[in-house]
């Protein structure tokens, strides 16, 4: 067996809301102390990752921006994998500084795109903003429609609101053309993550507190999952029929589980 | 065998764009003159029923706007046979009037409703109005969520527009709730056919030019599908593993195909 690396989600396995888990940060360390290669993978897209590494850094967790994988890295990494020309985005502002690297276009000026890129928007999107990402999509050759997760809503603080994943579902529907997802459970953030950590399936651990979008969803993509039982894990969900490789108490026993293994 | 009854689709059977098929006013006439109880069915949700019938008197048509049912008419109609309160209209204004009969209520001033109606708002569809009828939608109990159809979207003047579909698309995958359909090819909107017609499926027979539209969604609800040679219909069609009832050159073939079954 090669070099083994480890995915890790980040709220409910590193801390839970504004609270650490306790050993998380010693866990971190052991993994650079060891050398083992290791992403976090989030699938926020809110905040930028120099915020998210502030986050961690605050629990004693320092680590640098590459080592936090989120929708928007990974999909940049996806278009320049998929070499597809120039891009039009529909994402906010902040996420947009993530695709500097790429042949970004004014959808406003523009009407054909190798790709469209769909964010959550939220209250810029409109009929019209919606209807050119739509009119894009439907150029011959067709682009590639590139989805930041698949999110269905989110609560604010006046009450619900949608979120990426109902405005791709509609392009999708409209086109006829199915959505590249970049985000936890699609299976495109996985294999990015490999990439980025230059590992195979067969040597990657993915360590969360999703029996769905981080433990059955990597096991898709042959990633062993180990389930930790803090953050959302509730009992119940070892009776969905979906079994982890291994099932930690938390984060912490990763050291003594991986020696023993 | 008790009293038969004849589903019509409109365009492709009755006239194709400004032309009439030939024969199809005396076939009408011919319905009339022998009281066989009839119907046209038509998706159209951008024109009232006064101006469908004024288009089929200038082909010599002379009915109802009874005789007409679109998925407004369906969807009022569907409303009252499940009695649910309160109504949230999410239409453009001409296509509001068909609601008349209904407990409608303006959804920027309320937060609960028994159902909510999903036609094509076009430009005037933007977040907020999204995400209100998504609000309304997540209260408990759950309103009903109607579609005046799943069209993808149509050719306007300046290019594609989207329709109807793709919204209700979005609504379904943030809300987590299937949208009741009323308009082909959907279920609801031939049942509700028959129950204006007063007829039982094995007693009703639908006559169109659309093999999945019109014939194999009538006979998903088990009434006889006899498909034209006119409109949309390409030889093609007949390769797609569907079996119409029957298949005539036109509708002009209705009277002598009766009087032979």
């Amino acid at each position: 067996m090669g070099k083994t690396g480890i995915l890790f989600d980040m709220d409910g396995v590193l801390y839970q809301g504004d609270t650490p888990i306790k050993g998380a940060a010693e866990v971190v360390q052991w993994c650079q102390h060891e050398n083992i290669p290791f992403l976090f993978l989030t699938n926020t897209t809110s905040r930028p990752r120099t915020a998210l590494k502030d986050k961690l850094a605050d629990f004693g967790i320092s680590i640098t921006v590459e080592q936090i994988l989120t929708p928007p890295v990974a999909a940049c990494h996806w278009l320049q994998e998929h070499d597809q020309g120039s891009v039009a985005l529909f994402v906010p502002k902040a996420t947009g500084n993530e695709f500097d690297d790429l042949d970004i276009v004014d959808w406003q000026t523009t009407d054909t795109v190798g790709a469209i890129v769909i964010g959550d928007l939220g209250s810029a999107w409109d009929f019209s903003t919606l209807n050119t990402a739509f009119r894009l999509l439907m150029h011959q050759p067709r682009p590639h429609l590139v989805a930041l997760g698949l999110t269905r809503y989110w609560q604010a603080e006046d009450g619900l609101r949608l979120d990426t994943g109902p405005f791709v579902k509609a392009l999708e529907y409209a086109s006829g053309q199915e959505a590249v997802v970049l985000g936890k459970p699609a299976k495109p953030f996985f294999t990015t993550a490999l990439q980025l950590l230059g590992l195979s399936a067969s040597n990657t651990l993915m360590i969360g507190d999703d029996i769905r979008g981080d433990i059955d969803a990597a096991q898709q993509c042959d990633i062993a999952g180990l389930l930790v039982r803090t953050g959302k894990f509730r009992p119940p969900d070892l009776l969905q029929g979906i079994a982890p490789y291994a099932i930690l108490d938390s984060v912490a026993d990763l050291p003594a589980w991986w020696q023993a293994h």
